[in-house]
C-alpha cells in the first residue's frame, strides 16, 4: 500500500500546487490525505478549497488549530471525508478518525492535536488509546498536530510499534527526520506546508514581520509566490510501514 | 570560507559524536562553532564539556535559554570565546557576539534568542540592527535560537542581505528547508540536535515521556544511547555564502 | 454550618500566622480548610508543614500546581486528608475530593485546576460535572485553583446553583468580589495568601525580582517577614451558603 | 490632590457606570483618568466611548493590550489625552505617559504593561527608570497592566519610594490590597472593572464560557446588564500618597 499525505496546504499557492500536481501522481498511491486548514487563503477550509483538493485527488482532508476559522467547515465536516482533532472534547462537530478502503485493503486516518502552546484539549496520548482498541485497520497512520518537538516525538514514541506512522504537521517547516522509531513506525517531525515559502509560514511577509516589530495586531494576508508541494510518503507492507520519504515538487519558474 | 556550525551538543552522546567526527573533518573548515547550551548532562556548559568541544576543534560556542543552567558558566564566559544570546538586557553576564578570525579572513557570530514561547528578552531584531551598525566583519552568520517558525523565518528575512547566513537552532529537529533567501542569504530554520535521537529531544524517553502522561513535574535525565552529528556548512566566497548544506555522521554501530 | 477557608499558606510565615491564630477562631467553625501546596518553604507540603497546619485546626489541606514540590507528599496524600486537583489523568496519586462530617453535617470539598497559562490537565469542567453525579453532600466547596480571571469565573458560573460555594486560589492576591453569583452560589475569585506580603507572591523580593530584571533562573527563596492571614469564610444553611467575607488577620508587629 | 483612577471600562454597562456616576463626584477630585481599553464594546477604544468618558470628566484615558482594537484610536490618540503602554517599541503611535496639571499642580500619569502571558515588549522596568530620569511632576501615578500577579508585585516594589502610586488592571477583577509598600508608594494589585459583572470579565457569559468548553473559536461579545464602577481613589501630599481606597459604586437596580 502507498499513502501520500500532504503537509498543510495554504492558500492559493498550496492549491495551484496540488492541482498542478497530484494529478499526474495519483495513480501511484492508494491513499491520498491532505491537511487543509490553511486552505481558504490561510484560515481554515472552505467548499471550493475543499473541492479542489478533491478534484486534484485527495480522497481524506485533515484540519487543525484552524480547524474552525471558515464557516463552510461546519457543513462539510458532517458529510464529507473530513476530520478534525481526536482529542476536541465530547460534543465537537465531525469526527477524528476516518477508515479510509481501497481494494480490499483499510487504512485508519486519526488527528491528534499537541497541547502545548497550543489549545487545552483532552489528552491525545489516552485518547489514541481509546481508539486503537475500538476501531482496528490494516494499517494506521496518525497524523500528530503540534508546535512542540518534544511532544511530537512523545506522541510517535507512545505509539510506536502500535501504528504504521506518525507525520507531524503545523510548523510549516519540513523536517529531515523521516525514519523508523525504534519499534518500527515510520515517524517524521513534520511534513512541512505546501504552498509559498516566499513567506513567514504562508503568510505574506510585510505583514507577518509587522507583529513581530511592533506588537500590534496586523490584518493577516496570505502570501502569492512561487509554490512548492511538500508531502511524505509511505509504503506498507505486510501490516506496517517499509519506507518513508519526504516527497517535494516546486512548481516551474 | 568554509564554516561548520554544529547544532545543539546535547549530553554525553553529543559530545561523543563531537569527539568522534570533528577531528576528521576539521582542516576542511576554517571556523567551527557549536552550540553547546544542553552539552553538560542536557543542561548548560560545564567546563568539563567545553574543554571536550575545544579540543575536538570548536572554535566558539554558543548558548541560549539553557545558557545559565550550569554553575560554570559564569566563569567561562568572561574569558572563553562562548557568546549568549545577544539580546539579554543589558548587564547580563558575557556578550551577545564573537569576531572569529583566521588566514586575514573575518567571521562575526551572533546569537538572538526568540521570545515566543520562550524568555521574555529585549528585542532580538532591533538588536541586530544596532549590532550590524557597531560591528563588521567579511562574513556574519546569525544563529536563532527560537521555538516558533514564524519568529524564526521573520528573523531571517529581516536580515535578508544583511548576513552571509541565519540559522535556527533550539527544537532539536534538523529542518529539511536549508537555502537561499531571496536577497542572498543562507537560511535553515533548525540545525538539529548533535546527539542521540532515541530520546525525545535529548532527554531520556520514559521520564520525559512522563511528563506528558502525568502533567507532574519530572527528574530530568539525559538519554544514552546512538548519537548522531547534526551540523549545517556554509560555504562563503564574495562577501555572501554561497552554499549551504546539512551535515549529518552517525556513531558506529 | 460555618466553614473557613485559608488561602495559599506560604512558607514559615504561613504556617507561624496559622499557627498563631486559627486555633483562637477553631471553634467557631464546624469545617476550616486550607491550601498548603507552598507550606514547606513555598514549594510543596512536608511532612513538618502538614503536622503544623493540623495541630493548629485544619481539617483538610488542599494542593495546586505545587502539589509534588516536596517529597512528602506522596506518602502524605495515601493516608491523610489531603485533596489535588481532581482533573488531573486517571492513575494520579491521591484523590480530588473529599467529604468531610461533623456533627451529622457533611460537606464536599472538591479542588479544580484551570489550564489557561498552567499544565495541560483533562477538562475542569466536565471533569465537575462527574464529580456532582457520584457524590453528594449536604453543601459542596469547589476550590478553582487558576491564573486567569477569565476561567475562574467561566467555572464559578458553570457551578452557579449546584455547589455552595466556589472560592478561587493561586494568584496569592486576594480580590474584593466575594459575593453571589445569580443563581445563588457564593464566590470569590481569589481567596489570597497567608504569608508575609512584604515579598513577591511570598516569594524573597531581591532573587524574584532578579527573575524579571535579568530573564536568568533565580534560586527560590521564601520570603520572612511579618504575616496575614488570608481566609474566607462561609455560612451555609438550608443547603446553601447565605453570607460569604474575606476574613483578615495579621501578626501582631 | 486628590485622584480618581477608574478601571477598565468595559462596553456600554462601563460607559454608562460612568455617565451615571462620575459627574456626580467629579469635582472632588483634581484628576480623573479612566483605563479605556475596552470601552468600545469591549474591543479597543472609538471616538464615541473616549466623547463619553471625556464628558463625564475623565481627563486622561489609558489603553493597555486591547488599544488597536478599534481603528478609531490611531486618529485619536494622536491628538487627544490618552496613551497605551509605554514599553511599546520605538515607532509606536501615541505615547507612554502625560503629564496633567491643574492649579498648578502635576501629575505624571504612565503605564507599563507587563510581558508575562500577555505580548513581547521592550523591558517595563528599564523603560520606567529612563521615563523618571526624563520627565518630572509633582506627583506620578503608574498604571501596570499586567496579568501575572508577581509581575505587578515587582513592578510596585520595583518603583517603590520613586512614584507615588502603582495601581494595577487587565484582570477585571479588583483586589483587596489597596495600600502601602515599605518606602511609601500606594499599591494596588487590580483595580477591577468598571462594567458588568453579570459576565465573564465583561464578555457575554453564555459565549465565552463556550471557549473553555469546546476549544472553539467563539464569536466576541460583550455583556449587557447591571453595571459596577470599581475605581481607586488616592490622596497625595507632600510629594506622595498618603491614602488609597478602592472606590465603588453600583448601578441602582
Ligand atoms: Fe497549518
Ligand atoms: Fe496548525
Ligand atoms: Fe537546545
Ligand atoms: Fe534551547
Ligand atoms: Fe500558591
Ligand atoms: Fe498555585
Ligand atoms: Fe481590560
Ligand atoms: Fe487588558
Amino acid at each position: 500500500m502507498r499513502v501520500l499525505f500532504i503537509g498543510d496546504v495554504f492558500a492559493e499557492p498550496g492549491l495551484r500546487a496540488v492541482a498542478l500536481h497530484l494529478p499526474d501522481i495519483r495513480n501511484q498511491y492508494d491513499f491520498v490525505i491532505a491537511n487543509g486548514e490553511n486552505s481558504a487563503g490561510g484560515k481554515g477550509l472552505s467548499r471550493a478549497a475543499y473541492k479542489r483538493l478533491r478534484e486534484a485527488g485527495v480522497d481524506l482532508v485533515t484540519l487543525g488549530n484552524h480547524a474552525w476559522d471558515h464557516k463552510d467547515v461546519f457543513e462539510l465536516i458532517e458529510t464529507e471525508p473530513i476530520i478534525r482533532a481526536l482529542n476536541y472534547p465530547p460534543g465537537t462537530p465531525g469526527r477524528g478518525y476516518w477508515v479510509l478502503e481501497n481494494s480490499g485493503q483499510s487504512l485508519l486516518v486519526a488527528q491528534v492535536m499537541g497541547r502545548v502552546f497550543l489549545e487545552n484539549l483532552d489528552d491525545p496520548f489516552r485518547g489514541m488509546d481509546r481508539l486503537l482498541q475500538e476501531v482496528s485497520a490494516d494499517y494506521a497512520l496518525v497524523e500528530v498536530h503540534a508546535e512542540a518537538t518534544s511532544e511530537k516525538m512523545a506522541l510517535g514514541l507512545y505509539l510506536d510499534g502500535r501504528v504504521s506512522a506518525v507525520l507531524g504537521t503545523h510548523t510549516h517547516i519540513p523536517t529531515l527526520d523521516s525514519g523508523f522509531l525504534p519499534k518500527g513506525t515510520a515517524y517524521q517531525t513534520d511534513v512541512g506546508m505546501t504552498g509559498t515559502y516566499r513567506s513567514i509560514i504562508g503568510g505574506e511577509i510585510e505583514s507577518f514581520m509587522a507583529r513581530f516589530l511592533t506588537a500590534m495586531p496586523q490584518r493577516f494576508k496570505a502570501a502569492e509566490g512561487h509554490a512548492r508541494f511538500h508531502a511524505t510518503e509511505l509504503l506498507c507492507e505486510d501490516g506496517k510501514a517499509v519506507a518513508i520519504s519526504p516527497y517535494i515538487w516546486e512548481e516551474p519558474l
